[in-house]
């Protein structure tokens, strides 16, 4: 049956489900309806498809309004054809993708190189990752150009991009849905930021960001190979993470944007999550048979970063400790390029950067069981 | 009797009780010379005088060449005048006392202002500390000058300083006593830094540097509102610290100075330290007299940074958990000013930055009573 019918007969269950009710667990138009306005409306922006994706396109309280892709773990153009890949193997190319930023504001790889000259070598650089400092257990990606033509080992897919740029795309729909739209960004924020600047009312227009990137003061938790190898990235620079230090200029300007409300699932809630081959096959064996192929795609022995964001906008009861802080990222081109700044009350600058909510820790074990009752969904008729 | 015998008849016991032998317990003036030429130099470069310094001058196994002042906490000729009194208090005005700098090499009372207004608030600012930002348990110390006249409520010090200046009698002892000298510095790096830019022979002539400063990653270990308090230094700048924040760049120079070898301890062991009012009761009561007046006006609840450094130098057994890192620090006027960098090899830039033994943990009860057997020293005829 056409997926819409699919979303609405099957929302009414997950928002009761969610929701911790059962007011809504009733059939018929009306429900249907209810269940529709309920939904809550989701931009998912990345520079990936993983699970994290899947989560959010699985769940039946959630409408997801269309995925924007941006340059980080890898080039802009890769993530665009992933989305677009990955959306048809989760049964949702009805959902709309539209390409992102390419390169961020300020840095450059060329200028990272030159950086790590400077003040050292960083442990991930995503797109501009050539060769680990050190062995690791995880693999190299192949090192492609920014234009270099894309093939998926899932296999290319058959959808095509909207044509509208991502940051067009996210200001067309906090205007269409003014005070509804949640941004789940888990990439470089450099959508994000062109977005503010386009349109200074874009922040304001959104009903709030989740958004994974900065790290405060993350600890080894698991005591395995690849924690160790990761805990490479965070214990001689606490403040540094990935998806921020990629493009700290966008961070900064989205940090200091008006946002109604910021959730921030900085690095420390990682550190005791993992993606073993356990819970790969756990979470595929529940899956279709599309969706389990890609799940058993996914690289093992990561943390779960994405995950948590997905999981702690989807049940914020998960979160365990969390903290409300000022945020924002330093831009200096010194050795702290791109470090996650923050201030209790009272001790930030106040200029311009905004309270959030800072996520510490999260239960594991009930969010793993979250993603399984999800990647089960994309079973159903 | 005069002191510098007293000195030679504790050595014997001393040494050998502090290096776990007896061959050194003997008696006659073999033994006192034997233990002399075994005592290790020091010299104290600090910004108070407190439990650290009577630390080592009770320590029949050091002999500590003099003590030099330098502004951080409080300014220098408070400083220096603590000193003078200090040692007179603990018997042991034979050791000199050398004036140091007053002013950090670029950093600025001023110039802190305006960076606070531009990057937040500071929590500690030393010398320059007019109010705590938030209430808090310890009382803030009184504001003075550069230039203030000095009066010390442990009454005024009978002796002065020697009329050299700290950096010429620091160059002065390393080419004395070269490859001899262990420099332990306590406060920020002022005077060191100036010793290393005036002769460039400095660092490679003592034997090593042990320094109280920086922050890796620190975490509120005990739980107490002293502890919550001073945890507010740490839990949003996890790199930075006081000693070093007041003087960056003479940090920065220090840090890539040719040292034999660096003892790095940074705030991270100290959150599992407290200066309790019944450890300085217990302390107090086995000191002589006049100590004991000291030790009771020592305030309480803070973490034990610089004893800390005086007893892993003592007693390295002590140490329970440490890594070797490069290390430097920030020089860049951003919000990352003063913070703390370090590298684990491979990673580190190689611009004249030192690995450097960081310590994490040390064994607090066993700190404890070492603290406590040195002060009971100081009542021996």
């Amino acid at each position: 049956m056409p997926r819409i019918d699919r979303l609405f007969s099957v929302a009414a269950l997950t928002v009761g489900l969610l929701l911790g009710t059962t007011a809504h667990a009733e059939t018929g138009h009306a429900t249907a309806t209810h269940a529709a306005a309920a939904k809550r409306k989701v931009i998912i922006d990345d520079d990936g498809f993983a699970l994290m994706q899947a989560m959010l396109v699985e769940s039946g309280d959630v409408d997801v309004l269309g995925l924007t892709s941006v340059s980080g773990d890898l080039w802009a153009n890769r993530v665009t054809a992933m989305d677009l890949r990955g959306l048809e193997l989760a049964g949702r190319s009805d959902i709309p993708v539209s390409a992102g930023a390419t390169f961020p504001l300020v840095n450059t790889e060329a200028q990272t190189e030159r950086w790590e000259a400077l003040y050292g070598k960083l442990t991930w650089k995503g797109a501009w990752m050539k060769n680990w400092v050190e062995p690791t257990q995880q693999a190299t990606p192949p090192y492609y150009g920014p234009n270099d033509p894309v093939t998926l080992a899932w296999g290319d897919p058959a959808h095509k991009p909207t044509g509208e740029l991502a940051a067009n795309f996210l200001i067309r729909m906090v205007h269409k849905y003014p005070g509804e739209v949640t941004i789940v960004a888990c990439g470089p924020m450099t959508n994000l930021a062109l977005a503010q600047r386009l349109d200074p009312q874009f922040a304001s227009l959104a009903k709030e960001l989740v958004y994974m990137g900065g790290s405060f003061n993350p600890r080894q938790v698991l005591d395995n190979r690849s924690a160790a190898d990761f805990a490479r990235e965070f214990t001689n620079s606490p403040r540094r993470e990935f998806n921020i230090r990629f493009d700290p200029e966008a961070a900064s300007i989205v940090s200091r944007a008006p946002w109604r409300h910021i959730t921030v699932v900085p690095a420390d809630p990682s550190t005791a999550t993992q993606q073993t081959p356990e819970l790969i096959e756990r979470l595929a064996k529940v899956a279709s048979p599309d969706l389990a192929r890609l799940i058993r795609s996914l690289p093992t022995g990561f943390p779960m970063w994405d995950e948590i964001a997905a999981a702690v906008f989807l049940d914020p009861t998960l979160v365990k400790q969390h903290e409300r802080l000022y945020v924002d990222y330093e831009t200096q081109f010194g050795p702290s390029y791109g470090d996650t700044l923050s201030w209790r009350e009272h001790y930030q600058p106040g200029l311009g950067e905004q309270p959030a909510d800072v996520i510490e820790t999260v239960d594991v074990p009930r969010m793993e069981a979250l993603i399984e009752r999800l990647m089960a969904r994309s079973r159903k008729p």
